[in-house]
């Protein structure tokens, strides 16, 4: 695949085409995506290990990714667009998001939980530095594995059975018919007919100012120091969702609490990727913000993972021993959430602190 | 209390009068404080609360702390002292001290997990940064505080009778009158009529080469990179204690395997501590080391209090509650092993490789 870069020749495009080329090119991946994905999705009656990588099969993964950068596009540069028009859209591809995310969302983080447990529980290879893990030979982690699979493997077939009900739907007919329009014209407005660098640059601009600004409210400077202990030990950032006074024991306050704790990161999640690609629009992919982007998905994904733990670990009937290992494994992925945004604070401040700075539209990259 | 230093006067001084005046005044410590703990023991029926502090009571304290230094002396200059004394003298001196040490360890330990504890389940105080710990309300964190209460204080109690009945024995009587003649006179040997540079500072560098080979060995490395997850997965500097193949699902294999990893730190502890006390006798207080010898102790008392963590949680007929708060707590405290790690890979590139580039006894530093 390649972006659509505000080209030297196109500096004197208008923000309409620079756009309009973008939304035709990523609705034309969407349309190559969505029959693989589909016959992917059918081919495979469960949720069978067959489904390759960590992030879903190939169309699906196409797809999610068209789906990500249209919508992506339709928010950043809503004002160029037709209101109504890219609302209802944005909607649709939200739903369609929500709908393919899942299944691949619960293989990774199958893979990540089993990884660990089994990274805990094994030794080395033979000739590898290090030795056996702190669960080694601990006989609550079969268990604790066999759970965490079994209820993974549920999770992950449900997700599955609701894509195979949606593929065929008409809403998701009418959402292909949509991008079968989008190839041939996109539905702009007014301010279109400016210069691309006066109009679409501003907004992709406003787009970093609203990263920046939820950046700012993040406790950088304690994910900063290593070993803090925070993730476990005191959450920053959001506001405690857990009265002092008064609270009944239930093991669903900790949950909350380390769900607010997460919001505002997952938050800047989001904004980080709609930045990146409003930039890729602009022709500046920005390799920065992809790694940003990877780091802030290991938060998420270590953070979804964690509450899986947590959740197996009430499971009805378990063994203290099993509850034990899911103790140490959510420990464990907590301390993946506390690495992640350590090494978020790491890479942030080397990023310029605005796009005020820019000077007009980029050179083309690729000569 | 002060230390001997080799003054500018005493560079002239005899090694084994510089090695006779400190041990004469730690030998007299010994003796002011040994009093003072028997009664400080008979004061107190059981391990009660009234244990002041982290490190035991103050005639406690001294106490271990004279017991510390002369060993270490005994240890280090031994070439200087009459061999099978000193030998005895050593011996009886680490009776005394695994005896003594018992009692506060395990206060503190009890101190640092119920601390941990309630900051992983408690909520931060109003106006105080941060939410709530990542247990904040989990059903299973009073009772897991509950229990380690029992088995901590229990362990306390009988470290604690286990003093009563020696404080007045023979054996310590003995070690007394030990004490007493070490403070009239050292028993020292040939090498002792040297000169205090040229004898005693190399055996000061003896022990230092012998810190430093042990650091070497240390998978510094890795310990100086944050959030490597080693503690928890891949456990490294010592042989895996637990055979690759054909071992049997008990618990024990974690708690050895990760005993085996730590080894080579207490060792260094324990290394550097003769280090500090050798340069004590050479007038050189040393405060980076001091820094250091406070990390491996958290180290030591981490690891330690990971070990309770973990044994708790096979207490029979636990809920699988408690013992998912327990593996929680466990993972925690092997965190602090891994923070204590890299707080001495940090420290340690800053002190001098060896003694060597000493030029002869150091200077007074109290003028």
């Amino acid at each position: 695949m390649t972006d659509a870069p505000m080209t030297a020749s196109a500096s004197t495009a208008t923000a309409g085409e620079v756009l309009a080329r973008y939304l035709t090119e990523q609705a034309g991946n969407f349309l190559r995506a969505l029959p693989q994905a589909v016959g992917e999705a059918g081919a495979r009656p469960g949720a069978l290990p067959s489904l390759n990588g960590a992030s879903g099969s190939g169309g699906t993964q196409e797809l999610l990714r068209a789906v990500r950068r249209i919508g992506g596009a339709l928010h950043t540069y809503a004002a160029v667009l037709e209101p109504g028009w890219a609302q209802e859209s944005r909607a649709e591809l939200r739903w369609l998001l929500n709908l393919l995310a899942q299944e691949p969302a619960y293989q990774r983080r199958s893979a990540r939980l089993l990884a660990a447990l089994d990274s805990l529980s094994g030794v080395a290879p033979a000739g590898e530095a290090g030795g056996p893990g702190m669960l080694a030979g601990h006989p609550g982690a079969p268990k604790a594995r066999a759970l965490l699979d079994r209820q993974l493997t549920l999770a992950r077939t449900r997700a599955h059975s609701a894509v195979l009900q949606e593929l065929r739907s008409a809403r998701l007919h009418a959402l292909a018919d949509r991008m079968t329009l989008l190839v041939g014209e996109a539905p702009l407005v007014d301010p279109a007919g400016g210069r691309a660098e006066d109009v679409l640059l501003p907004q992709a601009g406003g787009a970093f100012g609203a990263l920046g600004s939820a950046v700012q409210a993040l406790p950088l400077r304690r994910a900063s120091a290593a070993y803090q202990g925070d993730a476990l030990h005191r959450l920053g950032g959001a506001a405690p969702q857990v009265p002092p006074q008064g609270r009944t024991a239930a093991a669903g306050d900790a949950d909350s609490a380390l769900a607010a704790d997460d919001a505002p990161w997952h938050r800047v999640r989001i904004l980080l990727k709609r930045v990146r690609y409003a930039l890729e629009v602009c022709g500046r992919p920005g390799s920065e913000l992809s790694e940003l982007d990877r780091v802030l998905d290991r938060h998420q994904e270590a953070a979804d993972a964690a509450v899986t733990a947590a959740t197996a670990a009430r499971t009805p009937r378990i063994t203290p021993a099993t509850a034990y290992v899911l103790g140490v494994v959510h420990a464990d992925q907590r301390l993946e959430v506390e690495a992640a945004r350590f090494a978020f604070g790491s890479l942030w401040p080397d990023l310029p602190p605005s796009l005020d700075g820019w000077e007009g539209p980029p050179a083309q990259r690729t000569g």
